[in-house]
C-alpha cells in the first residue's frame, strides 16, 4: 500500500502494528510529527544517559541521522554502534537545537549485530628515528646529534640515521604477530616544494594485514575507512565539521555526500592510461605506458569518473618500491599496487600487497644493490612468511578532503614545508 | 546489624528489601553466592551486548572490579564510565572463566553522575621537528635534508631545525584557545646514556592548562591522570597486564594496589634536602641545597615514602628552565615546579606553572639572551596571558612503574639509544 505525502519523493507502507515505514531522511523533514514510524538503518552513536540511551541511526538517504532516544524502561535489546536495527517509535520535536526531530523508542530490533573487535587492529608505535630509506628515494631528513660524538664514531646511533617516511617495514615485522596492525604518527620527507598538497612533516594512518591476498581486499578496508571514519566525524564532531561547510566551504557538504554514496570506482592503471590517452585535454606530462601519474593527470581521473574517489591498480613493476608484490603478468610488467584518488586533493591513500616470495623479493633487492641492508627484511620471508598487504593515508590530505581545505596547510596547526619551521 | 562472616573482615549490614550490602573484594570472594546482596562503588567500565548492560564496578577494597549484568528491562537508569552507583542485585557464579562471580542487577542507582566531557583535554599534534630549543639543554638532535640545498639557503628550513624535547610551548600556545589541551607523541633527546631508563625516542604525555594558579592543581590533575589512566589500564587491558604480573614480574602486581591505595605525598624540594641530610646514607652525589636530584636521592625519597609515589615541589629556581613561574620567596627563591618520582624508575612526571607575568619573564629571557629567539613566546604574555601550568609524563618510564620492568628498552616495539637504531 502506497501513501503519497506532500513534498514527499520517499515511499511508505505499513507495516506491523499500524506503523509507517519511513526513511531517515523523510523522518529528519518532519512531515511524519506524531506518528508512529519505523525506521531502518545503521547504529552510528551510541550514548547512554541517566534514564535513556542515546543512539544515531543512518540509513544513507540523508548524510544526517536519526536520534533515537530509548528508555531503559524499554523492553527491548541495546544496540551497540555499527549494528543494523529497525526502531519503532513516535515522531517528536526535539528539545535540543540540534536536531529538529528524534525517535522515542518503542520497539528496537537488532537485525544484524556488531562486534567491532573482529575488525579489530592493533595500534603499534613505529619509530620515527630509523636506518632504514623504505622508499629508496633521495627526499630524506638525516638527523644528528648536535653534541660531538666520540672520535671512533661520527653518528649518535653508530650508523647515519633518519626521519622515518613511513612505518610500513616495521608494521610488517609486527604484522607477523599480531596479524593486522596499524599506526598513526608523524612521517617526513625533504621535499623541496612549496605545493598545496605536500608538507615536510605529516601524519599518516597506515595498515598492514597478514593473510591478504588480492588488491581488492586492501581497496575494501581502504573503502571502509574511508567511510567509518568518515561518517564518525560526521556524527561525532558535527560542531566542527559544520564550522567548515557552512562558514569556510560552502557547498562542500555536498561533495562529501556524494562521495558517500557510491561504491568506489576501481580501474587498473591500463584502464587510466588508455582514458588519459583517449582525453582531449592537453597534458604537460606524458601519457604513455610506464610513465608515472601526475597531478593533472589524477584531476582528470577523478573528474572522467563523476568526481568521486577512484582506485588505481597494478601500476608498473619498475614504477614501484622493491616491496611491490609481483603481478608476474606479460607483456605489461605490473605490480599489486594501487592508489586512492580523491577530488581536489589527488593521491590520498597508496598500499600494495607486498613481495612474500623470498626468492623474488631476494633478486629485487639484489639488483638493486640493497640485499645486505634489507637482510633483516628477507628473513621476514623466511620465517612464517604470508601473502600480506597494506596501505597508507595521509591524514591532513584526508582532512582537506573531508572538509573542502585547498592547502594542507591549513589543517595542521604548526606547518612545517621547505623554507618554513616557525615556532 | 553485624554479620560476622568466616575469612571475611569486612562489615556488613542489611539495607533496604532485605539485601545485604557488601565490599567488592566480600561479593568477589564467593561467601554470598545466591544472596540478595547491595554494592556501591565507581564504574569502570559499560559495555552493551545483545540484551544486557555490562559494567564494572570498583569501590577500592580490591583492584578486581565486580561485573554487573543488567537486563534492558530493568526498570533502572543505565551508569556511565566513571559514576558512581549502588547496585542491588543476586550474586552469581559467572560463566566467564576470567571472573568467578557476578552480580545479576535487580536495582540500580546513581549515587553520582560522571560526565566526562567537563574534565575535557583537546588532543593536539605538536610538532615533531622545531626551531625551537625548549629546555635550554645541548642534548638535541639536528635535521636536515639529505639533498643539497640552494646556495643561498644551506637548510632545508632556512634555519637550524631540531627534533622536539618537548611539545610544551605549542601546547601553551594552543592553551590560550582551548583552555585544556594535550599532547602524546614523540620526544627526543640526543643523550649518550645506556641507562636502563632513557631512550633517543620516547613518548610523552603533556597537559597544559589555562587559569591554573597553584601546584596543588597540577598535583591534583597528575595524580588523578595516574590513577585514572592505571585503573582503566588494569580493568580494559586485564590480559596484556597479567601477563606481565604473572609470568615477568612475579609480586609488582602489589606493588601497584599499594600505589594506588593513598593519596601521593607532597614534600618541597626543602623538605626533600632535609631528608636526604639526616638520612645516614652514603650519597655519591652532594645534598645541599640548591643540588638537583641525582637517582640515588630519588630512590632514597621513595623508599623514605613508603616506597610509594611522592611529588616533590618547589625546586631552585636556577635549576628550573626560563618558563617555570617565580615563585618570589626569600632568602630560598624558588620556582613552582613539581617532580612526581615514582618506586622502581624515579622521575615519572615533570610540570610546573608557567611565568605568565611578562615582565619576570622578558628579564629572564633577556638574562639568557634568547629574547630574540622567543619573542614570539613572550607575545603570548602581551595577549590575553592567563596563569597556566603543565606538566609532561614520560610513557615508557609509567609502563615500566606499571608493569614493574627494570629496563626502558623492553616496554617499546623498536628501541633508539646511543650507537643503538636497529631496523
Amino acid at each position: 500500500m502506497f501513501l503519497s505525502t506532500h513534498g514527499l519523493t520517499g515511499i511508505r507502507y505499513y507495516c506491523k502494528n499500524t506503523s509507517t515505514k519511513v526513511r531517515i531522511s523523510e523522518a529528519l523533514s518532519g512531515a511524519s510529527l506524531g506518528a508512529d514510524v519505523t525506521v531502518q538503518g545503521w547504529v552510528r552513536s551510541v550514548r547512554s544517559q541517566k534514564e535513556n540511551l542515546f543512539f544515531h541511526v543512518n540509513d544513507g538517504s540523508s548524510l544526517q541521522s536519526l536520534q533515537v532516544i530509548a528508555s531503559s524502561n524499554l523492553n527491548s535489546t541495546l544496540p551497540t554502534y555499527g549494528s543494523a536495527v529497525e526502531v519503532r517509535g513516535i515522531l517528536k520535536k526535539s528539545p535540543h537545537p540540534k536536531q529538529p526531530f528524534e525517535l522515542e523508542a518503542k520497539e528496537i530490533e537488532i537485525v544484524g549485530e556488531c562486534n567491532p573487535v573482529e575488525h579489530g587492529f592493533v595500534q603499534i608505535h613505529t619509530p620515527v628515528i630509523t636506518s632504514n630509506d623504505c622508499e629508496g628515494a633521495g627526499e630524506l631528513f638525516q638527523v644528528e646529534s648536535t653534541c660531538p660524538q666520540d672520535s671512533e664514531d661520527h653518528n649518535f646511533f653508530s650508523v647515519p640515521a633518519y626521519l622515518t617516511v613511513s612505518g610500513q617495514l616495521h608494521l610488517e615485522v609486527i604484522s607477523g604477530a599480531f596479524s593486522r596492525v596499524y599506526t598513526f604518527g608523524p612521517t617526513f620527507r625533504a621535499e623541496n616544494s612549496q605545493s598545496r598538497r605536500h608538507l615536510a612533516e605529516f601524519y599518516m594512518v597506515e595498515a598492514e594485514m597478514s593473510f591478504t591476498q588480492s588488491v581488492e581486499d586492501l581497496t575494501k578496508v581502504m573503502e571502509d575507512m574511508f567511510r567509518s571514519v568518515t561518517e564518525l566525524v560526521l556524527t561525532q564532531c558535527a560542531e566542527d565539521v559544520d564550522l567548515f561547510h557552512k562558514h569556510v566551504t560552502p557547498g562542500h557538504r555536498e561533495n562529501v555526500e556524494a562521495m558517500l554514496k557510491k561504491k568506489f570506482t576501481i580501474i587498473s592503471y591500463s584502464d587510466a592510461i588508455d582514458i588519459l590517452k583517449r582525453s582531449s585535454e592537453d597534458f604537460v606530462f606524458p601519457t604513455d605506458w610506464g610513465c608515472d601519474l601526475q597531478t593533472e593527470h589524477e584531476k582528470y581521473l577523478v573528474k572522467h569518473c563523476g568526481n568521486l574517489p577512484v582506485f588505481v591498480t597494478d601500476y608498473p613493476y619498475d614504477l614501484k618500491p622493491f616491496y611491490a608484490r609481483d603481478n608476474q603478468d606479460h607483456p605489461q610488467h605490473t605490480a599489486a599496487a594501487v592508489d586512492l584518488l580523491v577530488p581536489g586533493v589527488g593521491e590520498l591513500c597508496g598500499g600494495s600487497l607486498r613481495e612474500e616470495r623470498l626468492d623474488l623479493l631476494m633478486a629485487r633487492l639484489e639488483a638493486a644493490g640493497l640485499k645486505d641492508t634489507y637482510s633483516w627484511y628477507l628473513d621476514l620471508r623466511r620465517f612464517g612468511s604470508v601473502p600480506h598487504g597494506g596501505f597508507g593515508m595521509g591524514f591532513e590530505r584526508y582532512l582537506q578532503c573531508l572538509l573542502g581545505i585547498d592547502n594542507i596547510k591549513d589543517v595542521i596547526p604548526f606547518p612545517r614545508f621547505s623554507h618554513s619551521c616557525l615556532l
